[in-house]
């Protein structure tokens, strides 16, 4: 429903260096310029030989063959000895496969007698441990394609091919603006009558680990005007925004109100069928998603999960593996009684007999001890009733680095 | 082996603001200072009241109630009206409840009638909807264990505590040495005799994402006495040393003799029955790790994985839940001639009969493309011969962000 008014654009690419493009989202598809490797080479140490001439080895009828030479990693494919019949080359991984050869024998089926000749024990076929040109990456051959979160190896695989200026979107700025009379900022001594705003720095961490800067707008108390202002600030600054609090579907919920003063479309739907976060919305300002999320915690969290990240994902053309999932027995009956969606937290434990998933008897969404212990969500889907003691269940793993 | 002869240390621990300690170790079990929530707080929107009122309350036999006020969030407990018998008071999620009462009905289950009453149509028992005092935390109950990788929800919970500097261990410097006469920068153009150094931005990014600083020690080359002073530096300057390159069990092999010569007791163990990352090794220099890793990229993020990480995380204390696994079913047979443990690279691919999982052609060391084309590793033991077409089979993912 949002997604399909909105038109979400990636942001502008930049290009920065090998050391640091760790986690960003790549920009444009990237291709190999060259083959790689660029001459046949050995992928093990050993001896290159003809494997013709390996036919029949064995422990038992071992092949003697006359060494020529030696090929290192790294040396010029021209200088390395060609080989003829009954030649060999000790060779190490890495290194050119000498003219003439088309095979390498592992090093551990050969025995070197001291003579100038190796023993061959076991028959190799041809191109047996030989990495051929263009193996790895063909030139033109997509190495790391757009959208794609870059992680160590294909920093590794960039290098390789001496790609050291990488297109990267450029971070989208997330701002996030909190209502609420009630809130102090960390670090602030609460009254008796006052909240520590702690979703706003577990919102900015959200972000930031979703590969985007946080912009952090403040807090405002529960007044439409003040709200649709820091609103129409927020999307000139950012290109998501994010309010917490005040969307409880009451008579105090200022925020959808000041989501359409501030700008049109305005509010493109408020409230969900999920618990915890039943009160999130969305709508779009300027052509930009505004989210509005529960100022507790817990649905905080799960509203941006479910409805924030999946756009900033968007955004950067990125296609994620979702969460991890592991399978597990209920220690405990889940029920459902909310005809909703239902995000019980649950801690699972690994024992002798398979994973058990132990839910959490609290349920509060101000809870956020239920994620400090738990470890993983159950989804419960709103048309089932609950999961029984003993059953099945597939949950989402928090964490697990 | 490695680990029984070293004496790892803690870092020392530093303290930091909520917006500094995203993914950072925890260096101190941190305690909650109060009671949270310090009062009986609502669960959710709706009407507060004395449970036994409710007895028998159902849609075609509701119960009416006289409203006496409301209690709204971050109000202060003694300024919400108390209730009597047969009276409710409105109240909104994370709102005190008043005296006299004991449950809350959820909104959606009351209809206020506009005359000062509201009709009830569900009975609750005692505590229904009531997020009790220290539910949340109890004064002095375990927030953040030492050792945990602070995450979004940490800081959520940390705030809401207010605490405002969190004790972590100071980031653990780990040192990268290149050795290898055949080696050049990225960047710089490699002649055809060289090979672009891509194992070293590989692996600082994996020192990053540990959680660790790298320190560049440089690229020497394969000069026992050069490799054997720059390994005495790296202990100077940093935790943990890695060595790439020069590491196969060959002739060339001086990484070995390096550590040796930079100090007592020098080299631990060298050789792995794995595939790839045989030649994989560590030591001990002045009280300190040094791994030996492949110069080959996919050998060193191997070794780094298995070898490097384990030693990083029980310095900080970390017990990870490990890599996400998944279930899914072989295209092609996978051997195992080797004796050894095999990391096979394979792409898993979601489709509607389940996961499937297609091991890659390629087998070298050196063949990055393996890891950015595949999203999986297949561990194959030792002593399995391999794993039949068609058989279901748990492979890690490498990503899944």
């Amino acid at each position: 429903m949002l997604v399909e008014k909105l038109t979400l654009q990636n942001p502008e690419v930049e290009y920065v260096g090998l050391e640091e493009c760790l986690d960003r989202f790549c920009g444009q598809d990237v291709f190999s310029p060259a083959d790689v490797p660029p001459f046949d080479r050995s992928a093990v140490d050993g001896y290159a030989v003809k494997a013709a001439d390996t036919f029949g080895a064995s422990p038992t009828n071992p092949v003697n063959m006359k060494l020529v030479g030696t090929s290192y990693t790294g040396m010029r494919k021209d200088i390395v000895p060609a080989i003829s019949s009954g030649q060999a080359v000790e060779i190490y991984t890495g290194a050119p496969v000498p003219e003439g050869a088309d095979a390498v024998v592992m090093a551990e089926y050969c025995k070197k007698t001291g003579d100038g000749y190796v023993e061959v024990f076991r028959q190799v076929h041809p191109l047996q441990n030989v990495s051929r040109t263009g193996e790895d990456f063909r030139m033109g051959e997509l190495v790391v394609g757009r959208g794609t979160r870059i992680k160590s190896w294909h920093i590794g695989a960039l290098a390789s091919l001496n790609i050291v200026k990488i297109p990267v979107y450029k971070k989208l700025h997330v701002s996030v603006l909190s209502t609420g009379s009630e809130l102090v900022e960390p670090g602030q001594p609460p009254r008796e009558d006052q909240i520590v705003n702690s979703s706003k720095p577990m919102l900015k961490s959200l972000i930031q680990e979703s590969g985007c800067i946080p912009v952090d707008l403040g807090t405002v108390e529960d007044d439409v005007n003040l709200v649709a202002s820091k609103i129409a600030e927020g999307v000139k600054l950012s290109d998501i925004v994010i309010v917490t609090g005040g969307t409880s579907i009451g008579e105090r919920d200022i925020v959808p109100d000041a989501v359409n003063k501030a700008g049109k479309p305005g509010v493109v739907f408020h409230g969900v069928r999920i618990r915890p976060a039943k009160p999130t919305g969305a709508g779009i300002v300027e052509g930009k998603p505004v989210f509005m999320l529960s100022g507790f915690p817990v649905s905080a969290l799960i509203g941006f999960q479910l409805f924030v990240k999946p756009v900033i994902d968007m955004m950067y053309s990125h296609m994620g593996m979702g969460p991890c999932l592991v399978r597990g027995r209920l220690t405990r009956r889940v029920a459902n009684h909310t005809a909703s969606r239902l995000f019980v937290r649950v801690r699972v434990e690994k024992t002798l007999n398979g994973f058990v998933v132990e839910p959490l008897m609290l349920t509060g969404s101000g809870l956020l001890s239920t994620l400090t212990k738990a470890n993983a969500l159950l989804v419960v889907p709103e048309e089932v009733e609950g999961y029984d003691e003993g059953q099945m269940v597939e949950v989402q793993l928090l964490q697990h680095d």
